[in-house]
């Protein structure tokens, strides 16, 4: 029997190839440190959890494919605290941050239609792309730049009657810059200037650090229809099993498009929506400690690392990870060396190799992004096991 | 800005299109019984509903891409019951029965690829197959011939070069036909010669009456490989708004495949895993009883409308659909009649239109899909309303 050819392209991502491993360390009786995911270990509000314990429908119906009325009339109040007035009806809840994504270059995108994204970027969009079969062109953000918006130049000239849209996430995932003001309205201007979309991937919002202040697209009322907004209940409420997120634009017709997409799921599941609906009753404070909390970790972690001879490192202003440049040959062997041949006093560490993270070919070949999700003791070990970890791997290598 | 063509060519469904009519109709006082959706009222079993109660996570995680193993375990446990044998990596949880059938077109066939299909057909399977760019071929079945499968020789002069598989659904939404052993080795002889895969989607396995032996399309293990079953716990448990679903499958390319895109969406929901693992253990008296209140509400429902004048009905074997042919010149027109201009004693009836479960033109404009998900004392106001709401339509537009 045939199988489609478009599933064989898509490479299983980098984590996914060292999870084996990985459970062989675990097995060997190694712990394991895991710098390559976002999963916190942070409690979910109990709001969100007491509204899971309290469920008391007699059966789980199916609810609205546009998602439940009190989760999105939620939604429009949170988004309230960040200055930007929506309406329950420009907010499509979504099965996570993923299917919005999904949907967004579905409704947007033709076959072999084009999407601007500036890399290294989360690494699973590709798939969501590929899928629907839309072109990523890249525009190259640099480490030595803190990964900051490359130039607006570097946009427009890969502008072409294919590009659809300009794909960010802010704050970012894997770089943790957070875009500012300006590098948004310079953006929304190309995007006015060629008449395309931009879409921003908001789900790191609350995680911003040193004072930096976040700007959301939809603060920008003016440039209103050509906005689309991916958001997501995952990390804010460390949530991410969940599967609650959102589409949030004023274009009705982008809207309505997805609607099609979204009536043919059904719905987002059931359950979870109440929780997340819950989770918004949180109070400030619940925010405010998890976001000082990996701020401490940040700080332990980036400043472990700078340590580290030869290691160079992208301070983050925001979301939960960074990208560290490895004084290797590439960051995969690295890695599995690390997994495979290397423990410290039975502790090893798992990283995310960055390579996949780019588009354009032998970018991000010793780099890896690193997640700041664990607590401050497990941090502290990762950065002994890195240390030490790197010193045999380049002498294994002979790397001087 | 411009958008997708592909997304503006898909229709909205019919019951979509109807949808302003019933919340008028609602807004106007009118009680709407709802035939149009499979949207059971029968209880959750309480083992799914005390697991969601003592959720003890102190944080919603993400989960295995592929489910999780207690999950996949129990299901092992279930199909065994059936008499089938599958192992836990040869099932893949998935959002929803939904997005199963999303991941086999994805994971099957590349764009311009065919899937033959009985038609008339689930309609959602419409839109799974236009965003894989999937072209779905329908071999029709007839309501004079009880929804049969046509004969296999229909089905082998549409296959070419491009046919991937045969889709099908059984017991059979929304005709409820169930497919019998030698129907399903027949079309299974057909796939082998030409070497495409049966994808059965059996959602609906334990609804079968009078009686009726359900065949799973895995208790052919000599064409393993070869077959593909699309599994929920939707209609099972109630529990349509859990969004949990399965492929299995002995065919571990397919899953491999299929694990590229489950990797990319993360996870299914967290929670309501839990919740399914639990309903797995519901004793095999809630599914009987389950069965038996459908069988009853099936025959009093099939009955009724039996006895309308010029009504003409499919008695269903199983799920819980069944295809009228009502005397009107066009259903969807009937049911706008219905929910905007009539009603019986304050009551009123929808339906679902057949015309978008036919891929072919012209074919069901007469047909509904009527859904005895409700209870007795519902169902017989619906006959009512159906048998009166016919006699004026039938006036008000000089049919004879």
């Amino acid at each position: 029997m045939q199988m489609s050819k478009r599933i064989s392209g898509f490479q299983a991502s980098p984590i996914r190839r060292l999870v084996p491993y990985s459970r062989q360390a675990e097995k060997n009786g190694i712990h394991v440190i895991h710098l390559n995911i976002g999963q916190p270990d942070i409690r979910t509000p109990k709001q969100a959890l007491e509204a899971i314990h309290s469920y008391d429908e007699p059966y789980i119906a199916y609810g609205l494919s546009e998602g439940e009325v009190a989760l999105r009339e939620g939604l429009c109040g949170y988004y309230r605290k960040y200055g930007v007035e929506v309406a329950p009806d420009e907010i499509m809840i979504t099965t996570g941050g993923s299917e919005a994504l999904q949907f967004v270059f579905m409704t947007l995108c033709d076959p072999y239609d084009e999407v601007i994204i500036p890399e290294p970027f989360y690494t699973n969009v590709s798939t969501f792309a590929a899928t629907a079969m839309v072109s990523l062109v890249p525009v190259t953000s640099r480490i030595d730049d803190a990964f900051v918006l490359p130039s607006i130049s570097e946009f427009e000239k890969r502008i072409t009657k294919k590009t659809m849209a300009i794909l960010l996430c802010s704050p970012n995932n894997p770089t943790g810059h957070v875009y500012t003001r300006q590098e948004l309205m310079d953006l929304l201007e190309l995007c006015r200037r060629h008449d395309i979309f931009l879409v921003v991937d908001e789900v790191y919002r609350e995680f911003c650090y040193d004072g930096e202040e976040f700007t959301s697209v939809l603060s920008f009322p003016e440039y209103g229809e050509r906005i689309i907004c991916v958001d997501s209940f995952s990390k804010r409420f460390s949530m991410c099993g969940a599967r609650v997120g959102a589409i949030v634009t004023h274009n009705k017709e982008v809207l309505s498009a997805a609607m099609k997409l979204a009536q043919a799921r059904l719905c987002p599941p059931a359950v979870e929506q109440v929780a997340a609906t819950a989770a918004l009753n949180a109070p400030e404070e619940y925010i405010q400690n998890v976001r000082a909390e990996y701020e401490r970790r940040r700080n332990l972690l980036v400043s472990g690392m700078q340590e580290i001879p030869g290691v160079k490192v992208s301070r983050p202003k925001g979301a939960f990870y960074f990208v560290v440049d490895f004084p290797v040959d590439d960051a995969e062997k690295f890695s599995i060396f690390m997994l495979r041949d290397f423990n410290w006093e039975g502790n090893t560490v798992m990283f995310a190799p960055a390579e996949d993270f780019y588009v354009t070919k032998n970018l991000g070949r010793t780099q890896a992004r690193i997640a700041y999700v664990l607590n401050e003791d497990e941090l502290t070990k990762a950065v002994k096991c890195l240390e030490e970890g790197l010193k045999a791997y380049r002498r294994k290598c002979c790397i001087q």
